[in-house]
């Protein structure tokens, strides 16, 4: 069986573990997230594939859900010492043997895809890992405060602000001229099924959805969702600033009409939310905690088999 | 009283520590060696910058004279188990922090001499310490081993190797074309006593006096040289294999005499060396073994009144 993934950062992490435990003989392919990137200090950072790979490849901060396990913080308080900015992001030591690694390789002239599979040689996540677009495209945050109305990147709203500051629009910068990396497309066109984990809406899948050609090279086939709301509010994350942002309420209900149709054939929503309906659409209600490994391979065996089902 | 000293790293770094002491109210300029200068994974790396700087502002590791104190080497670590290379250089985490400061400042188009006075402001180093050059000028080894002859990077000879195969030549790339950075000529002008610390003749202080105009600069000046060679053998470090490269004995006698006149007036050796002698030179013989930071002070003392003698 040939899947194909969308994901953000943890919450996509967690739940393409208990996918591949769930379908241990797929070949999966992770089409990730790109949007969050951001260059500080003069290294490249991709933290949602950074996620992605850490956490398939036994590395990740279980705890925290990003970064290293074991880390340290010395190169940050250096930085620090030396008085540059930004001092806001949680850039460890190890973490940033990473994005020294990657930076050299796109330095040289080597496109990120080709960069995230050499990576990828040292941490074996046991999936196919491509960024979204070799091209740079970043999410930024129109904010209005003291300093009046101006953009940021994501990271400065998400990290910095921890997006307490409301979003007035969200943009993606150099969407309209990026285009899927190579083997994105070809691996959609020969997926028998495509997941969408409980990944932010807006600013992960809601991203990936907007680089030219991914949403029609989707619709053809069985995409099954599982909900990233519960009973009106992220399972994790800050997922409610963002959809507040481009003004869809925090409802498994919305959630699924801002994905639409024909886009989605199967929605995976928490009992509590199992109301949810759209034509077209075939819904299910299961517990959708991924309270541990066991249980985000049990979703992941309920988005599978929803997936047959819309198939069929 | 104004000085002007060259430096290598830390030979030249443990005597200006001595020299600062020596003379408290003195202005001190150290024109600093970068021939040893080297890009690893995309970082510049300036070892004998750091080590002025480093060891004049308390932040070297003082038991092995580079490198930061209280050192650890995650970063290191992890690239290595990238697979990187080179391996073979110790990159520590602290240190890589100032590596990171500089390639972002030069990436912005700021000049060495820029760079180093901005990364002086957090150490303090009590000198103004300017690189030779803001022009790239590297020194390259010619060696002959199994894989032929060829040129390799002065650091990859000295680190890699620790200069056990014979340097058939020295050359540094880049020296016809590099200008004194912004200054060094000015501050030579104005100095009443230039000192040449105990660095290495060859690649430290003979790389300085290779760039345009500075040898010329330093002549009509008191020049008092402080001889690298004790008793036919270095004080520290490897400089018997840099000028065995270059066809000169290993002697405070030969060193002498490849600094040569006009540019040397005085020239301090030990006592064992107290037969040197070189027309229109005066020599002075006392103990040279900088074996703490009064030993330090006593030489750089003495360099000072060889200086006045000379000048007189």
């Amino acid at each position: 069986m040939r899947i194909v993934s969308l994901a953000g950062g943890i919450g996509g992490a967690r739940f393409l573990r208990g996918l591949k435990a769930a379908a241990p003989d797929a070949e999966i392919t992770v089409i990730g997230n790109t949007g969050d990137d951001i260059t500080l200090f003069g290294l490249r950072v991709c933290p949602d594939l950074d996620t992605v790979m850490y956490t398939l490849g036994g590395g990740i901060n279980e705890e925290q859900g990003w970064g290293r396990a074991d880390e340290t913080f010395t190169v940050k308080s250096e930085l620090a010492a030396y008085g540059v900015e930004p001092q806001w992001f949680g850039l460890g030591d190890r973490d940033l043997a990473t994005h020294i690694v990657r930076t050299q390789m796109l330095s040289a002239g080597y496109p990120l895809s080709q960069v995230t599979e050499a990576l990828c040689t040292r941490w074996n996540p046991g999936v196919r890992l491509i960024p979204m677009s070799d091209d740079r495209v970043e999410t930024h945050v129109v904010i209005e405060d003291e300093q009046g109305r101006r953009a940021i990147h994501f990271q400065e709203w998400w990290v910095r602000l921890r997006a307490s500051v409301p979003a007035q629009r969200i943009v993606l910068v150099g969407a309209d001229e990026a285009k899927p990396a190579p083997g994105v497309l070809e691996a959609i066109a020969e997926a028998d099924v495509v997941i969408l984990p409980p990944s932010n809406p807006v600013v992960s899948i809601g991203t990936i959805l907007q680089i030219r050609g991914i949403r029609e090279a989707l619709e053809p086939k069985p995409v099954v969702g599982v909900s990233p709301i519960i009973g009106g509010a992220p399972v994790r994350g800050m997922a409610d600033a963002c959809l507040t942002a481009i003004g869809v309420p925090t409802t498994a209900q919305a959630v699924l009409e801002l994905y639409g149709t024909p886009l989605i054939n199967g929605w995976l929503v928490a009992e509590e939310d199992r109301d949810v309906a759209l034509d077209g659409v075939r819904v299910v209600a299961r517990p959708l905690l991924m309270t541990d490994l066991e249980a985000a391979a049990d979703i992941a065996r309920a988005a599978l088999r929803l997936a047959e089902e819309v198939a069929a």
